[in-house]
């Protein structure tokens, strides 16, 4: 696109689905220009309610998000969804599978949906999807909605960046409780009873409120219980509760300025990813090419060099000094 | 430790044991000392054979990796278990679990395990992984298990540290072959079917088997083709048959120069993740702490800083100078 960034940015703000397109797909690909591009979004970010949901492969998130999605329509709100899966190959976006799940809105230009996969290795996954979802908010879409596949680190540093977590669980789902890692229970500000017409509904209610009962690390001054809402996702039941218990924790986000804590605390998670991916990035362009690591790399592996040192000699070579300790 | 770091490397290798959880514990902390350890262990390393097992919580993943080790010791050969579990919030091993299962070997001090959990998001667990199974090599044991607890993106990373996979699976776990996930199905050189005596696993082995026939991405030259061996580790069944299969393995690792590529290629990531994990200490020290990142966060979440120029303000404060991009 030979469009200045200016005139770019406009289009993205008067809602050309088009131009935001490729601002995603350039912010995915980081193209030359998409640092320039969102530094100028940048500013007409920070409206948006950042939604994120994450759950076991299977617990139908995606028509969690869609039935979201078309909830949040009805209250006149428009809707960006991104769907990362962190274990699919592909880069770049299934745009086949989002068009289709976008057909299913009838279309609607109120929804917007993009599937992200595994950015390199000197990328970042959550630090890309923090940016397609800031490119999202600044085209003055009023909800983001993230979710992701799977419940590793990968996904609770992803949807560790929205407002608002929703883990998703379905009944009978391997040992049910016991699935409920940790680190997941930690990052859940609601839990949704997906399928929550099968057997073992129940059951699983009652072990995330042991779960919950048990005391949540880290708990605020006003303290937040998780509801614990049930949805058929497939038959539309339950979205307008669990719509409402979002509008609730909202509310709770802003009374108790937890919400504003949030931001701050993930802008400086962000900052350090940006930093870490900055200086990777002009490592491998200025002094350490592809072609000479995998040198480096052969030398150590015959023993030839130490690694520690080959990390020094590096590192003098983009003129940071050695380590003092 | 007071002891000069000539003199631990020494203990060390003689088979002391305190000095052996002394120098995992400075490894996993990243004490001063650890930089200078490691230095003078490397040397001493790369005779082990590393073998990484993965596969979901439930599976018998610790049950195998004890059997194996019994295996291995029978065969007089030494062994360390490394235990990694990304989802624990427990950092510095778990010390009491640890002594538990070693007790199972009758205290055999041909046996040692240790239990590693996250280390602060600055480090990097599958770095620490690699170190701490370093030690564990340069300190004579012949065989490293690394042993981690369910099947996302911080798993693979840490068992494609080793120079052998094996992906454990359980009859009837969710959906089968459905929860083989891409990433796992190209890191496997060996599948085992734990708890084989329960229904399905007949079911399981045929799933695997059409999957493996669809092709696997990456093949060599002389391509492997994962064997499926059936267990029951609890009784000790199948552990003989699966450490003769980790013997082909290692056969073909050698006649094909496989091996010999592998740790080449886990030298090129394991160099670029310290040289990640050095750049973003020495910030963290020099020109970015924890306060005046937590200041700068909060300007950027109150939209007064755009994190794009605060990025290269920071860069620019360790003397590297701005993108040329």
């Amino acid at each position: 696109m030979s469009m200045p960034i200016e005139e770019w940015v406009k289009e993205i703000r008067a809602g050309n689905a088009r131009a935001l397109a490729r601002a995603i797909t350039a912010v995915e690909n980081r193209a030359p220009e998409s640092r320039q591009l969102l530094r100028q979004l940048f500013p007409h970010s920070g409206r948006a309610s950042i939604i994120g949901l994450t759950g076991a492969p299977g617990s139908g998130k995606s028509t969690l998000a869609d039935q979201l999605a078309r909830e949040f329509r009805k209250l006149g709100r428009s809707v960006g969804i991104v769907a990362v899966d962190p274990t699919s190959p592909f880069s770049g976006g299934a745009i086949l599978g989002d068009r289709i799940r976008m057909q299913r809105h009838h279309a609607d230009r109120g929804i917007y949906i993009r599937s992200m996969a595994t950015r390199g290795a000197l990328g970042g996954l959550a630090a890309a999807t923090a940016e397609v979802a800031m490119v999202l908010d600044a085209s003055g879409r009023e909800v983001v909605l993230i979710e992701t596949v799977g419940v590793g680190q990968d996904e609770i540093d992803i949807v560790r960046l929205a407002d608002i977590t929703l883990v998703v669980l379905v009944p009978g789902m391997g040992d049910d409780v016991q699935s409920i890692k940790a680190g997941i229970m930690e990052i859940a500000d609601i839990f949704v009873i997906n399928k929550s017409e099968r057997d073992g509904a129940a059951q699983l209610e009652r072990g995330i409120r042991t779960l919950l009962a048990t005391g949540r690390p880290g708990a605020d001054e006003k303290p937040w219980m998780p509801p614990i809402i049930k949805t058929v996702a497939s038959e539309g039941k339950g979205i307008a509760e669990l719509a409402q218990a979002i509008a609730d924790f909202q509310q709770h986000l802003q009374k108790t300025g937890l919400g504003a804590r949030r931001r701050v605390e993930n802008w400086r998670r962000r900052l350090l990813e940006m930093l870490r991916s900055e200086l990777m990035h002009r490592l491998a362009r200025e002094s350490l090419s592809d072609e000479a690591a995998r040198r480096l790399a052969a030398e150590i592996a015959a023993g030839r060099k130490d690694p520690y040192s080959a990390v020094e000699d590096i590192l003098a070579g983009i003129g940071i000094k050695n380590r003092t300790i």
